[in-house]
């Protein structure tokens, strides 16, 4: 598999981020001369170090997949206005692409931008982020179901040109979901290293969809809660354990063609290159959780709090040995726990690669912080995140979260030079 | 002033930040060795660098004022729950001190911490930043004016030791509160270059006042919209201008007296290098800003949005000149302008030290962005803060803003060796 356009860093520009994002292929030099100790980098001010980060938005696949995961996120699912005709839309998705190619270059959306147009006209760009750079943004577009059924699907022509495996996602076992914040018929999701960057990206892409699409629900999330290149540390949830381990990382390209890349010869041709991206709201009774033992906490997750190393024994990398028994006679790893349920060996050897955040939207009446994990997959096929979710429906972990939203996307494949995002879902 | 505890960073522990928070007597050695530019510094991983951030927790004032403002807030306002006395307040207020000091520190809320405890319990501490530094976390106490008052402050045995400046903010021109967003008993602002860290030590000091007190309402905020160090570039807030830039400044020692500091002869006694802190929850209707010419939003802030320059001209740091008229015969710095209404000219010199963050909290059933500015002042007098706001009411600006939260809190002066916070008030 090329490795261009996959997300990688641009090779002459270092890579900083705060929690040792930093491999030592992606790493190149300040501005200002000082020199980079790899995974343990610097990270500099006023346009230096991660400011000028940059990944690069065309190639075979989009960005924001495999993309080392930022730590700043800020998810958007939109609607079509009514009316919003096949034109409409095209002209968005180009509209969108010109933009969001600036926007990761670290320039405002027009050239004009913010301060550079017509006096007496509204900026192109609203400015907040004038004296930042690109913070490693990335924008990943994605289409729901309902852009390709219904009314709307006939009016835009695109009743036969759905994916098959791009359906809604089936209601599972203990789901809560509300309808306002599920599905949508667009996605952007986009990921910085810095907030500001992250919201300003969506804040103007929205308003160059004003007339054609709205936000429908949109979410802002904090703290990487995966990794998807080995020089990233493995980070921790909300629940205080490390998350992610068992990733399907960057370097893994057997296992990305396997279990992430939509195949060149897949149908539709449109989704060559393409994946498909789940997202879920889960909230965690973060209260409750911390009034649970640490030993149960453990036997939850079937690893340890410390190290994130499964009760079978070892490191944080061991393989869980799931036939490990105990003295009392019982499996070290419990039946129900979460390592064991999610783990491919449950799954038919399925793996998804997972892209989530922490979030945190507040607090409710009873003074609970209204927090929790907004969960991003990408795979190859919805059925792998069917059948896992499907396996954690024994998980003990389900007693402390709650899945309010629920999304399915299809990603298309890269954006190539000359070309914008689904060009050839309309050809 | 003593500059002890004031916020400065610890002497021998670098100073990180992206935006170029760093004078060069904040800066320490990279653990690593690297060498750092003043201004420009570099950002580490995996407990180095950022994460090691501490600032002093006790000393003659609390940190959080003019310690250099951090990327990211967490406030909290709580209320005491019914039946809660005099003595739990107390054992609180000791219980948070232990703990707040440690976060400082960047160490778990007690020595056995989150998986030092004994098995069979719940952890101590939550957990999730246990890879994490301080990331220059710091926690600051306030007291509502409803611990002091009604049957509350009869219980508490606090009726006569409220200040008589302390009263709940008077309701201004255009403010549409509401209330379970505004006020409370108690408060805690937590900021740290890391949304983790800030959320984590809210999370577990809320744990601890379980049974005594809970949240009545929360902020998040990201991306400082002002500086306390003259290091600090200024940054822009979500209508994309540089905001703060006449803020009170950490080196300015008279005007921190003067604008500030309660100063140490001060009634009642308590308050004592004190301060009171304003917190004002504005949302920006940012859609309809968007729509206004360049020319008219420059007009109405009173500033270029370039450079943050008045429109009098020079430089963002040049004062504005109020007198300067066009060739129309008109001021330069319009009648109306933000700058015009709340610069010191126009409110008998006062000042205050600004504080505040963006928000976004998702978005509204419109499609718009919940968003706006959480605005944090301290100030030594609340009338300060009143009579700029009333002078604001003029201001063309409110056409785009919306004042739905406010609360204003007496901050306790330093907590010294051996003290907790607010002991004072209980003497």
């Amino acid at each position: 598999m090329s490795q261009q356009g996959t997300g990688r860093p641009s090779p002459t520009i270092g890579r900083w981020s705060r929690r040792g994002v930093l491999g030592a292929a992606g790493v190149g030099a300040l501005g200002a001369g000082a020199g980079v100790v790899a995974g343990r980098a610097g990270a500099s001010a006023d346009g230096g170090g991660a400011g000028e980060l940059t990944y690069a938005f065309r190639g075979a696949h989009q960005a924001g997949v495999v993309t080392p995961v930022q730590e700043h996120l800020h998810f958007a699912a939109y609607d079509l206005v009514e009316g919003a005709t096949r034109e409409d839309l095209i002209a968005l998705l180009q509209e969108w692409t010109a933009a969001a190619e600036r926007l990761t270059r670290g320039q405002p959306v027009t050239e004009d931008g913010a301060v550079g147009g017509p006096l007496l006209a509204p900026p192109d760009d609203t400015g907040e982020t004038l004296d930042l750079g690109a913070h490693g943004l990335t924008v990943t577009f994605g289409f729901g179901p309902s852009l390709f059924t219904g009314e709307l699907g006939r009016r835009l022509g695109l009743t036969d040109r759905r994916p098959a495996a791009l359906n809604r996602l089936p209601l599972f076992a203990f789901d809560l979901l509300e309808e306002p914040i599920s599905d949508g018929d667009l996605c952007l999701q986009v990921c910085a290293e810095d907030p500001h960057v992250a919201v300003h990206a969506i804040r103007n892409l929205t308003r160059i969809a004003f007339g054609t699409a709205m936000i429908r629900w949109s979410q802002i999330g904090f703290g990487r809660t995966a990794a998807t290149t080995r020089s990233q540390s493995t980070p921790r949830n909300l629940f205080g354990f490390k998350d992610g381990t068992a990733n399907v990382m960057s370097d893994e390209t057997e296992a990305l063609e396997r279990w992430v890349w939509v195949p060149d010869d897949a149908e539709p041709a449109w989704m060559a290159g393409g994946t498909y991206l789940v997202t879920r709201k889960i909230m965690m009774t973060i209260e409750n959780w911390d009034r649970v033992s640490l030993d149960e906490q453990q036997k939850i997750m079937g690893r340890d709090k410390k190290e994130g190393a499964p009760l079978s024994g070892g490191g944080e990398f061991t393989e869980p040995d799931f036939t490990h028994v105990g003295a009392d006679g019982e499996p070290l790893i419990p039946l129900d726990s979460h390592v064991r349920l999610s783990h491919p060996d449950a799954n038919k050897g399925q793996r998804m690669l997972r892209r989530s955040y922490n979030f945190v939207d507040g607090n409710n009446p009873l003074g609970q912080l209204s927090a929790g994990l907004f969960f991003i997959s990408f795979q190859r096929d919805p059925q792998q995140f069917i059948d896992i979710q499907n396996s954690l429906k024994a998980d003990t972990l389900n007693e402390y979260i709650r899945h309010v939203g629920s999304a399915l996307f299809a990603v298309p494949g890269g954006i190539r030079p000359g070309e914008w995002v689904g060009q050839f879902l309309f050809d």
